[in-house]
């Protein structure tokens, strides 16, 4: 009976699942200035991003002989150094992460996520291409391209905007991705993995959650709800 | 009615509140290195350890010129340098977190959090005090002090430990914060704030949200929950 309510493909997308954005491109096509140039557009209209970039080649962020250095080297699994304006950690990873790991494991408070590369990743992509330094593209819509950014035409089905048109670009990730900001929304992980949910099971967990809460003192009012469980059922 | 369900001051500890503890001490103490030599001894006992560090005079961790630092410069509120071995992070914040705030908005899959410093914060502390360098204790039980590290004795009515004891030091650490690991346990946020239950509306919201899942697929053997919702109630 259970199958029913379920359909796998169709991901919720709301609040609690920052979208995801990889800005992709041949080597020198410009990805870090299409990055920079696009940012402004859309930290303008009120939205807070965040950009994750690729590093293989392992990278050092902070300074040996530190004390955050010295914690780490000590073997600490996870430094963080906090100052009045920002903070940063460095943390051990078992693997490379994707970008849905990387939004699970360490974004929040942002309305969309940039990526630099991650082009085998499964998230939807825009392609920066320049005529004079490209044959082809390197995805297409198989790879879940969504749009091309190019001094050039392409006419593969996705929208194609100019290299300096940042002002139709933001639109079109406003238009695709922001603009269901503020819909209620549940979002369900067991052990680590989202499971989807039809809208008729959305509406019943919530609906039995804030119910049971109500005669809690300080959750009369909830808007943000948070739960947590561990360990195996007793 | 509902009133008598709760105990305030009782927060209770589990796997989803990873313990605290702040190192302070008089400056050249000798606090790093106190973490240096504490943070091995934990993590040969199969912990992971976080570290965190204050930096009121803000500090650089990106260098200038790098993709990650030109997204940061772009207006990027966050910041996510990826690579097979680590990750790191840099974001903006409105004002200095307290360490419940790095906890709840940056630490996850760590045993124990150790800060350097904050001895303002409300957290347990453990003071390092050496007899040439001092000649009084910074904190008193008052300031919520757990244990002195010392190459003297005090009668405070807390445990006292030699500079080098750190098997006595890890063993006190491990008894006092870490011997709950892996008791099943349930948190509740409401509205970014942790709402305390008492043991039996733990057990009653538990075995109301798994019974709700047991349906689902995917959800049979479920061991970590969590569940976000977010949005006004229709």
């Amino acid at each position: 009976m259970y199958f029913s309510l379920f359909h796998y493909s169709n991901i919720p997308r709301g609040l609690l699942m920052i979208p995801i954005i990889s800005i992709v491109g041949k080597s020198d096509s410009g990805k870090t200035t299409l990055i920079e140039k696009l940012i402004p557009e859309l930290t303008q209209r009120g939205y807070r991003i965040a950009t994750v970039k690729h590093d293989t080649h392992g990278f050092e962020v902070d300074r040996e002989g530190k004390d955050s250095w010295r914690h780490k080297q000590a073997g600490a699994h996870t430094v963080v150094i906090s100052s009045p304006k920002k903070v940063a950690l460095i943390q051990d990873v078992e693997k490379d992460l994707t970008l849905e790991e990387v939004r699970e494991r360490l974004i929040q408070d942002v309305d969309l996520i940039l990526s630099e590369g991650y082009k085998k990743d499964i998230q939807p992509k825009i392609e920066i291409f320049r005529k004079e330094k490209h044959k082809e593209l390197l995805c297409t819509r198989e790879d879940n391209l969504i749009a091309i950014v190019s001094d050039r035409t392409f006419d593969i089905g996705v929208p194609c905007f100019d290299l300096e048109d940042m002002i139709g670009l933001a639109s079109f990730v406003e238009k695709e991705f922001l603009e269901n900001k503020g819909k209620e929304d549940i979002s369900l992980k067991v052990d680590g993995k989202i499971v989807p949910l039809k809208p008729f099971v959305k509406d019943f967990i919530k609906k039995t959650i804030r119910g049971m809460l109500t005669s809690l003192r300080g959750c009369e009012k909830a808007r943000r709800i948070e739960i947590h469980i561990e360990g195996e059922d007793q």
